[in-house]
């Protein structure tokens, strides 16, 4: 039996999103400031940039490399998906290009309804209008023996965790203060009363904390 | 010249103060569990409960020790000398007893007028009604070349924090989820960008993070 798992990248003041997007910059500074240790590690540089050989070996890598590994199906919010993004938009097909890094089933929780997408490398998007419950049901049916990733956004990963259906969540924070943004630590007293807390610190500075049960 | 130093206990989700007091448990629960690594400590052992060669050694204790060296004067809010909690109450003398650990003068932040408290073990109570600006420079004046700490609460750490007046800022990181208190990391955007910062995980599960410039 898998297990359901989560992995986020924060800053130290516990944000998820970014929010200095705008039309001239639409990713913003502050996302490549979140995540930049991430990116910057050779499990990512191969997956998603298509640059084998390259990045950071070591304790990100480590987690980056885990990230891939033993999972079965993902689920994830429609904001992650671009949904919100590009609304009314039936040839969008999420950020990720022809061919997504996820290579599984993905179950995009959205109120739209969208035919199922069949990208290169194994990826399937399917369009689901169930209860998170029902969804991770049937993304544990789909993974089989292999883990369940709640992919994000942070709201989708939020409503998993407070409803006690995560059992492992490691983040990645940043030793940056965004000030503004989708708090993850929030509604989320005691929760870790249920798990082994364990941390790290890469020699990037991200500190590592993983909850596990 | 001294440094202006911080040294916090937080929780995971960023919380610096507890509000599960009652009248039953004047303290809470929250309290000792946000605090329970650092008091378990040799230093705190020693100086604060009275029990030499008992506690703990290594991380925490490290920097429970730096904690009081080389500090030549305090600034304290008056809710963390207990003001707020005994009002109008000319008899009280703050948490510590007779003989409080910190042996040096404490500059109290009040608007309340009292007269200047000469306890035992070189620790003095001034309550002043100065700007934090005003009182700094005076702490600094009395300090010397030594330190000046800005010991809490958190309310006036944050304003210390925002107002660019402080060189090292040491926070502990217990990892637990308290869901509601006072948030140290508000309205601190890219506050690390003046600051190096350097990150270590004690075996107790402390994150030790550490802004310094």
């Amino acid at each position: 039996m898998g297990q359901v798992r989560v992995d986020l990248n924060l800053s130290l003041d516990g944000y998820a999103t970014t929010t200095d997007q705008t039309p001239e910059d639409p990713f913003g500074k502050d996302w490549d400031r979140l995540v930049a240790a991430y990116v910057a590690t050779r499990t990512m540089q191969e997956r998603v940039f298509g640059r084998p050989g390259k990045g950071t070996t070591g304790l990100d890598d480590d987690y980056a490399a885990a990230y891939f590994e033993g999972v079965g199906a993902e689920i994830m919010g429609a904001g992650m998906f671009g949904l919100h993004a590009h609304p009314d938009d039936p040839s969008w097909q999420g950020w990720w290009g022809p061919n997504p890094p996820f290579g599984i089933p993905v179950f995009v929780l959205t109120h739209e309804q969208r035919p199922t997408l069949e990208m290169e490398g194994g990826t399937t998007f399917h369009f689901v209008q169930t209860s998170i419950e029902e969804t991770l049901a049937r993304a544990k049916e789909t993974a089989g023996d292999l883990d369940v990733r709640i992919g994000g956004g942070a709201r989708v990963v939020k409503a998993y965790l407070a409803a006690g259906l995560v059992d492992r969540l490691h983040v990645g924070i940043a030793p940056i203060l965004l000030g503004r943004g989708e708090r993850l630590w929030e509604d989320l007293r005691e929760f870790e009363q249920d798990y082994e807390v364990t941390s790290e610190v890469a020699p990037s500075g991200t500190i590592h904390v993983t909850f596990s049960r």
